[in-house]
């Protein structure tokens, strides 16, 4: 327990960093409670009072203005509604040169990868070293062995504070120093998330109709949920080769099976304008003679 | 390995029942091969010639007609490639009785439930005890011990024959005297797939217009993929309760969420026909005030 190594690890690790964190909405009071628990000394602030009872009972520094939070801290954490918000925040704290002296601003704001970028460039333009990041996970794990966390940017600051940034998720991942990446690869996860949950919704539905209750039907969707990796895997081979064989399955026959689906579900008056688009993405590819190719083809009709 | 109960196992199945093929299409083949492979006297047929020759040289005879096919054995698996064809094939074939003497006739045809409901009700009318299957996995999967077939109809064919179709599947699965229900469980099933698939590729377009290759994404899809089973598992408590709690997510974030994605997808010219229906509906939701709700609630308006 007392080895050299030990100690050097210990050392490094001994006097937990200062953190402030900026917003108080469900997410920044569970960023903020992952940097107390992990014995970080903590600032906060949020634009409306009574959000950081809870914080400041086990441990953290409520400031008095944003500004003053900022000043206590080398690294801020800002995680606010939105880039609107999180500029009207932010705006007079740089002004007031708040951010002087190597401090980092790490947003952990939702947004496109545009209002990201351009965030990266005014933080440039004002000598403050941006990561800009994306969490991936909900705020009951946030802080543990599983939270996925993007960060994008600053490659130097990422690398200063990865240990830091560890509090927040064990799984931190440095994308880019292209500050718009985290809000990328957001985006595109959620992208397929939202879509396939509207396919769980629709397909409970459809069984629905017919008097399958969900409970029963729901072992069978996670048949499906569990091949996903290895056809994703394949397709992302294709895609980036620029080369689809059909030789696990062929959009003419698939187009076919949705037209099944898409029959059974108008005879029994459900929305189908999900599959619809889905049918008229695959269909184009077909009718452009690539029936005898994998569904990853349809990626040409999907950039358009 | 010679006590009495292994005894009577072994004379239950010491003598692999005759069994009949119709449709020689690759699931046709794949069927009557893994038959075959279970030792099972495998009687094929198909409308043309030429299909047959692999199999017979494993040891399957080739039938004249479809009468003589049907007549050869106590069961008989029609696969082609819709209901119109099996009809066109079978209705000269019972006409001509060679269904007579209790023959039970499996149609693993993909089609709807409809079709299927219909097809048990032209068998009943001509007592021939039907069963109404869907084979859920690719052929190559077919015979083996991840091979899930639905079945639906005749419960006493099914547990008469279910040794001889377990060689087809060792998950075979009876789902309901309802001969539509292996239809109902299969288009269900492919609505969650296809609508997956397409978000999958979707996520990979709008990465990959930002330079993103879809190697690089496809490890967090997979997270995303994973995180599906117990997502719908509490979905589906939702659905079947009729109450959409809100405590792991609301449609009111979702809904602004993919105001994100669209906005991204749209700057660079990808086609978010999908991704727009499944945003009218969500917003259908947050507008008549559920937008606290979970995403389940999606189901009321895909109810329509």
């Amino acid at each position: 327990m007392t080895n050299s190594s030990n100690a050097i690890s210990s050392a490094s690790t001994s006097t937990p960093a200062s953190v402030t964190v900026l917003g108080l909405g469900n997410m920044g009071r569970a960023l903020a409670g992952a940097f107390l628990a992990a014995g970080h000394p903590t600032t906060v602030w949020n634009r409306s009072a009574g959000r950081a009872d809870e914080l400041v009972a086990r441990g953290a520094v409520l400031a008095a203005s944003a500004e003053e939070a900022v000043r206590a801290s080398a690294l801020t954490v800002v995680c606010v509604v939105d880039y609107d918000v999180a500029e009207a925040v932010l705006a007079p704290v740089v002004e007031a040169g708040a951010f002087a002296g190597g401090r980092v601003l790490v947003n952990l704001t939702s947004d496109t990868p545009e209002r990201s970028r351009s965030a990266a460039k005014w933080a440039a333009e004002h000598g403050i070293a941006y990561l800009d990041g994306s969490v991936m996970v909900p705020t009951t794990v946030v802080g543990g062995p599983e939270a996925l966390i993007f960060y994008s940017g600053d490659r130097e600051a990422y690398e200063r504070y990865e240990g830091t940034l560890r509090a927040l998720g064990a799984k931190a991942t440095f994308l880019d120093e292209d500050a718009g990446l985290a809000a990328v690869y957001d985006l595109a996860m959620l992208d397929f998330f939202y879509t396939a949950m509207s396919g769980l919704v629709h397909a409970y539905a459809l069984a629905g109709a017919d008097g399958v209750g969900a409970g029963r039907l729901a072992p069978y969707l996670d048949t499906i949920s569990s091949i996903l990796p290895p056809i994703s895997a394949v397709m992302a081979g294709h895609i980036d080769a620029g080369a689809h064989p059909g030789d696990l399955g062929n959009l003419a026959m698939e187009v076919a099976g949705i037209d099944h689906i898409l029959h059974m579900a108008r005879a029994r008056g459900l929305d189908v304008t999900v599959l619809e688009a889905v049918r008229r993405i695959a269909g184009r590819s077909v009718e452009k003679g690539f029936g005898g190719d994998d569904w990853s083809r349809t990626i040409d009709e999907v950039r358009g």
